[in-house]
Order: C-alpha cells, then sequence, then structure tokens
C-alpha cells in the first residue's frame, strides 16, 4: 500500500523497508515495524518475547544497512502484562545498545498492536539497499535458516529449544562490517526465497539459488519449508565475484542477466502457486 | 509506562512526548502517535479524516517544539477502504510539507490501529519544553477551545460543520515563530486543564488560569466542557513577563511559585474527582 504514496523523491528507500535522510552531513536510516496479535505473534506469547522480537526486527532492519542503532519511538497498545514488557524490551534495547527516546502508549479494545520505529546512522556509504544486485555477483547468507521454524515448532509442542523463535538475533556487527563490501543487502524476515526474488527484481537481475549450499539449522526433510519460512533475520548480500566476506557467510548462488525469471531455484522457476515466504498485506 | 524505561539519559524529553536528538549538529524532533479505532477514533469514521488527524496530531506535537517538518514514516494496518485513507494522508503530508519516508502495513483480525512517526527539525535552541515555565511567566494560548468538541457534536447529530473535529489544524508556523521567544510551550491536545496541570507538573511551578480569559469556540454554558476537551491542538506557552506575542494569542493566566497545587482555576483547585481531561492509558 505505501507504494502508492511513494511517488514522492524523499521516499527513495521506500521499496527497502528502510528511509534514508541525510542530515546535517550525516546518514540517518530510519525504519519502522508493526505487529499485531494473531497476525505476528501468537495471542499466548511472552510479552517479554514480543518486545524483543519487536525490537530485533528493526535493528535487523538497521543492520541491513550497516547502520549503527541510535535511538528508537515505542507505540504500544497496553497488552496482558506490561511490566512483562518492558523487561523483554529494556532488555533487547540494552542488548543493541539502543536508548529509548520516546513514544506512545495506548488503550485499545481488541488484539494487542505494537509497533516500533528504530533509527541508526549509517557506517557506510551509499547505503546499501537490496537493487544493487549487478550480473556476475555472488549471493551470499550469513547463516542458516530453519532456526525460527525449528524454534516456533518446539514451542508449539512445548518440546525443545524455542529460542531461536522468541528471541532471534539481529546481524548487526555483520552488517555493519559487511556494509562497505557488498553490491546488494537485506535482511531475510519472511523466508529466503521470497526475499530473494525482492533482491532479484530491485535489482534487475536473476537470482540462481543451489538450495544444497544453504545451511539448515532445521532437519534435511524440512530444507524446502526452511527456504520459505521467516524470522531467521540473516543477511543475504551479494558480492562483486572474488570478494571474500570478513564474516561467517555461505556462497548459496549468483546474479546473472535477466533470465525471464528473478529467481532460479536450483535451475528452475518456482511453481506458479509457490508462495515462496510470508507475504505482508 | 513509558516513564518506567526513561531513567535512560538519552531519553531525555520523554516526558514532553517528543524526543530531542543531536545529530550532526542539527537537531531533530521525533515523535510517535498511534490511534486505535474504537478509541481514539469512531468505527465510521471516514478513514481520509483519520488520516488526516493521525498527521496533524504529530505535527502538532513538532509545532509545540517549534520543529519544522522533515519527513514520516507510517504504521498502518489495513483497514476499510485504504484508498481513502491514502487520500487523506497525501493531502495531510502535502499541507504541512512533511514527506513520507517509509514505514510498515500489516494486516491484524481486530480493530484497526494506525500510527505515524514525526521527523522534524528544531529551529530553535533550545527546543522548547513543558518544564521551562517559571515563577513571574504569563500563560497564553495560540486559539479557542471548544470546537473539536463542538464538531464531534455536530458529526454525531449529522448536523452542523464537524470540519475542526475531522480535519485540525496543527498551529505549525505559530509554533516555529514563538519557539524563540517562550519559556514553555506544549500543543493542547488532551484539554487545556489537563494539559496546564502538566506544564505546570514539569515546571514545578503552580499555574493560575483565569477561565474566563479562555477564548472559546463553544456556547458560553459549555465552557466548563471546552476547558477539558483534546483535540483542538492549540499552543499553550508560558513568555517573560511583558512578552508580546508575535502570532495571536491570548494571556489567560501566570505562573507562580508552587502553592500546593499545580493548576489554580479562577483562584480554587480542582476538585479531586475533576480529570480534567482526557488521561491516556
Amino acid at each position: 500500500m505505501l507504494r502508492g504514496i511513494a511517488a514522492d523523491p524523499a521516499a527513495r528507500a521506500l521499496n527497502d523497508d528502510c528511509a534514508v535522510l541525510e542530515i546535517g552531513g550525516k546518514t540517518l536510516v530510519l525504519t519502522h515495524d508493526m505487529m499485531a496479535q494473531g497476525t505476528h505473534f501468537l495471542p499466548d506469547a511472552d510479552p517479554a518475547d514480543l518486545a524483543w522480537k519487536l525490537v530485533a526486527a528493526n535493528v535487523s532492519d538497521l543492520a541491513a544497512k550497516g547502520a549503527r542503532p541510535v535511538g528508537a519511538l515505542l507505540g504500544y497498545m497496553l497488552g496482558p502484562d506490561d511490566a512483562r514488557f518492558l523487561e523483554g524490551l529494556t532488555e533487547a534495547l540494552s542488548h543493541y545498545g539502543m536508548p529509548l527516546l520516546g513514544g506512545d502508549t495506548i488503550s485499545g479494545n481488541g488484539p494487542q498492536v505494537v509497533g516500533l520505529t528504530a533509527i541508526g546512522e549509517a557506517t557506510a556509504l551509499p547505503v546499501p539497499s537490496r537493487s544493487g544486485a549487478r550480473a556476475g555477483d555472488e549471493l551470499w547468507i550469513t547463516g542458516p535458516v530453519g532456526a525460527a521454524m525449528m524454534g516456533l515448532e518446539a514451542l508449539q509442542a512445548d518440546c525443545g529449544d524455542s529460542l531461536a523463535y522468541r528471541r532471534p538475533q539481529a546481524r548487526l556487527a555483520e552488517g555493519i562490517v559487511l556494509a562497505p563490501l557488498v553490491t546488494a543487502m537485506m535482511d531475510v524476515s519472511d523466508g529466503l526465497l521470497l526475499d530473494g526474488r525482492r533482491m532479484a527484481e530491485a535489482s534487475g537481475v536473476t537470482l540462481t539459488l543451489d538450495t544444497h549450499a544453504v545451511p539448515l539449522a532445521a532437519p534435511e526433510n524440512r530444507r524446502d519449508d526452511a527456504l520459505r519460512w521467516g524470522d531467521d533475520y540473516e543477511l543475504l548480500f551479494t558480492t562483486p565475484p572474488g570478494t571474500k566476506p570478513p564474516v561467517p557467510a555461505c556462497c548459496i548462488g549468483v546474479a546473472i542477466s535477466p533470465a525471464g525469471v528473478p529467481l532460479l531455484i536450483d535451475g528452475s522457476g518456482p511453481a506458479p502457486d509457490d508462495r515462496l515466504g510470508f507475504e505482508h498485506s
């Protein structure tokens, strides 16, 4: 929906879900994520986990821009346990060194909705975007997919380790180290295949993906699911050929000239009914 | 609730509902307002009016800081008529010269909730706050109270002019002109008496208010209600004695040394059960 109002030239990074704002010779990166009970978090979620995830999801957007956190504004609808939310919020903000600058608290009469605006300062220019991949570039991911999926299933089964789902880690340090080296970068929040397609479309290239090169935090027989699952917040990025990333990362494909479809998965375009990941509104 | 996490020194303006952030020699002012259907807007509200009000409420926060708008981030839960919301949003953003920089759209399964983060740049330093009133200062308001109240009643009765309720005007130009002259300033969004009490408490003074000096956009027999009604978005400010504001404004009281209660209304403290205005969460 927002794209309809992105004609304004100032909204130049809107399709990246982050805004880039020049001010006083500095470059700010701003992002806003909103989460609704029943859509983005379970009705019985621990409010501290919700707070953590809200912060991590926003910081992950900053990480993909190589931005260091400067501060956050919270939009908070009162919920089942505000003190517990506050605990998780304080913990997450402290973890990422991001002070709470302000915000708004409201009462509501329906499912809880929370939002966070994160403000960061770019550490490398130009600020990486998802649109910079060029034919010949190599495609990388900073870590495995599937951890959040397995964590959610552990939580639902009340058995096993749900930490990766409840307390995802934004790749902040990795993003800052990578920002000067990448041609394109984004976080994988909606599923590797879907986000990969978005990067390909934004860049005007085809990305070829070798799914078996993708590191997995799930059993091998769940590989197809893990490639389409979100919430892992690893960084997906491209580099000029021959670049060796200075942080742990796996090469999972290459960018080629447009080949009819944005994404070639093990050599084939996805089936028409393949949603590839989690589609927002 | 937010005050619980305001111990962080960076949150120095949290009790003003605006954050002040120094960056690259510039001073940014940031604010976030959230509105929920059924709590902050009528379920059958025109989505374009909702968008307008969301923008105006945030711009009003910037106005109280003497900040010029730089941009906004929208948090938008899809609603009954997104195209109509977009119309009102575009109109309001254009009216205040504030580009949309980015944001998030989500699906929800309950009453609609929307949020806006407005970013402004301070035009006068120090940035006015609600805490600067000193004994001897004069207390002013830029315009009448009660217009939004009458507008809402007109809307509900389907008779008369509801514009002041549906399309409130933030006093942006007035705020910028006043910022270098005031000792304290805030917008009247929750009711003159309540916001006056907040200014008095933040400043550590008592404000004496002559209610009959307050300009009224309602019948005289509704004066008591109008003093307690929000959504008018006039600016309430204090100046050193003898200052003549360069914009239309009415002197409605003075600041005196603490006199036991923060607010003296026509010489008396308010009754214990007087809510004075619209209390958030």
